[in-house]
């Protein structure tokens, strides 16, 4: 029985695949390496394959190609664009490869018979909406095509839940850091400061919003797989650190005085950082709170630790 | 200034286009006509072109042809698979003709700058949420792949509107009732009992439902339309008759009572008449009376209406 992973060499991805090897679980990753491969162990239970994902024939033909593997038990799905900024510029983007990458792991997961789907979806698929927000909030109104074409994963992934499969868990998930980061606000200004004395800053720094450690993150999805695992319906779990989030003004500063304690930070006028950027988010996680799971580390704990990470890694 | 009209040579277009025509409007209808083509008019100030929706460089080279047009005012975007089950078992039937080509749409709207957009959208993304169901209700998991795709379209295009579009509005509808007939259950039972004394009907009679009469739906459209010209964000109004509908049951009773007396009714064993289908379904319609509208027609009459004229039209 062998675990696919979609996107799987990703930031996240490479945490899943670490944690599930400890597991002694058989891993098939398929990404397009359009981010690199994250992945930095080589391991007898881990095979790891490129593939177009939102191409199905392209997907199906690589994934029949692995004659020894006879069973799937799972898909992780986690392939998806991470440019939300590109993504509002061309719908193109986020269509390809954050829609039809579901489109077409589901697809595998009808014609493989794969029972239990696991999805990373997104904050973003709430748009706007404020404060507290808690799963069964609405309207939902997205305000980029990233959490446009989130959404419609969730929504594909319902159907297909009453349809073909027989567990599906969807994770909304806050701003993840930690390593190996590939991209985030963290990544950006760590890159910026590199030859620079100047740190520019996209938005006015009062963007607040929760972060929560990669290794909080996959603690918790395991959490929820366990505890959901006899749940025939599509269950839907908020995944955040529960507090009011940090600001984006911290975060530079705090990178700031991590690299380059001269560098000046400059700041944009707007509320926001780009088109499609939330300014103000924090949701509700009782539900997640209400079987039991705990965070480690808070907004502000989770982006120190990761900036040293992340610095470290350079 | 002309009005963009996809799927128009549909059920719901060819009342919208008469609706239209009747206000001096000069419309074009782009559709694909695997309906047929409804519209039984001719009128100068109307164009009808075929053409595939969901294939972005068709239905822009069509539209591109039409050199007489210098400029579209607003689109109605009501071009999608009506056939659910079909949808149900196949995945591509609902991303091609329901999703495909409300991306399509929004690149046209782009790229010849037309500022407003008007959804059609359907209670089917509400799922099985049960009784009184407000806009804002979550959380969203549709349990068909037609829901699930009109859910990604209103997610997209709020996107959009947060982008490119000045004025956004999804119209929920309920199922819709009335002539000319091309699909739905009272159609379906007509051309049942058309050759057979026996009507066989899926699912066990007692799903209950809302119908409005599509007369109703065009006034509430364009109601809201005038309601919320002036308005910036995103619109969804649930459309419906405000009553707790009509069973499927009594619909068999009066179509057969309006054909032929004598027939058999004969009922499955489901609650449902079909994965993907909705057993009990009422919304809640506070917000559209909020803004003074009122319907003509309820549930079982617009049912009783429409059967008349559905029989009339055969």
């Amino acid at each position: 029985m062998t675990i696919l992973i979609t996107g799987g060499a990703g930031f996240i991805g490479s945490n899943l695949v670490n944690k599930l090897l400890s597991l002694q679980k058989k891993i098939l990753v398929v990404d397009n390496f359009l981010m690199g491969n994250l992945i930095k162990v080589e391991h007898p239970n881990l095979c790891i394959i490129k593939a177009n994902i939102s191409n199905y024939y392209e997907f199906l033909e690589k994934i029949d190609k692995q004659k020894h593997i006879s069973k799937f038990e799972e898909v992780f799905h986690l392939a998806a664009n991470s440019d939300i900024l590109k993504g509002v510029k061309d719908i193109n983007v986020d269509y390809e490869n954050t829609l039809n990458t579901t489109i077409n792991s589901l697809k595998i997961s009808k014609k493989f018979n794969i029972p239990n789907f696991y999805f990373a979806s997104s904050s973003a698929i709430y748009g706007d909406l404020g404060k507290n927000i808690k799963e069964d909030a609405g309207p939902l109104l997205p305000i980029s095509n990233y959490g446009a074409m989130k959404l419609a994963s969730e929504a594909v992934i319902s159907a297909a839940r009453e349809s073909f499969l027989k567990n599906a868990i969807i994770f909304r998930f806050p701003n993840v850091v930690g390593p190996p980061a590939s991209h985030g606000v963290i990544y950006d200004f760590v890159e910026k400061l590199k030859n620079n004395n100047t740190l520019d800053v996209m938005g006015n720094g009062f963007q607040q919003k929760v972060y929560l450690h990669v290794e909080d993150l996959i603690e918790a999805i395991f959490f929820i797989i366990k505890k959901t695992q006899n749940s025939v319906k599509c269950n839907i779990f908020n995944i955040g650190p529960d507090d009011d989030g940090i600001t984006v003004k911290e975060i530079a500063e705090n990178v700031v005085l991590n690299i380059n304690a001269k560098a000046k930070i400059k700041y944009g006028n707007e509320d926001r950082g780009w088109m499609g950027d939330v300014p103000k988010f924090s949701y509700d996680t009782t539900k997640l709170k209400m079987l039991g799971w705990k965070r480690k580390l808070s907004s502000r704990d989770a982006v120190l630790l990761a900036i040293k990470q992340i610095i470290k890694e350079k």
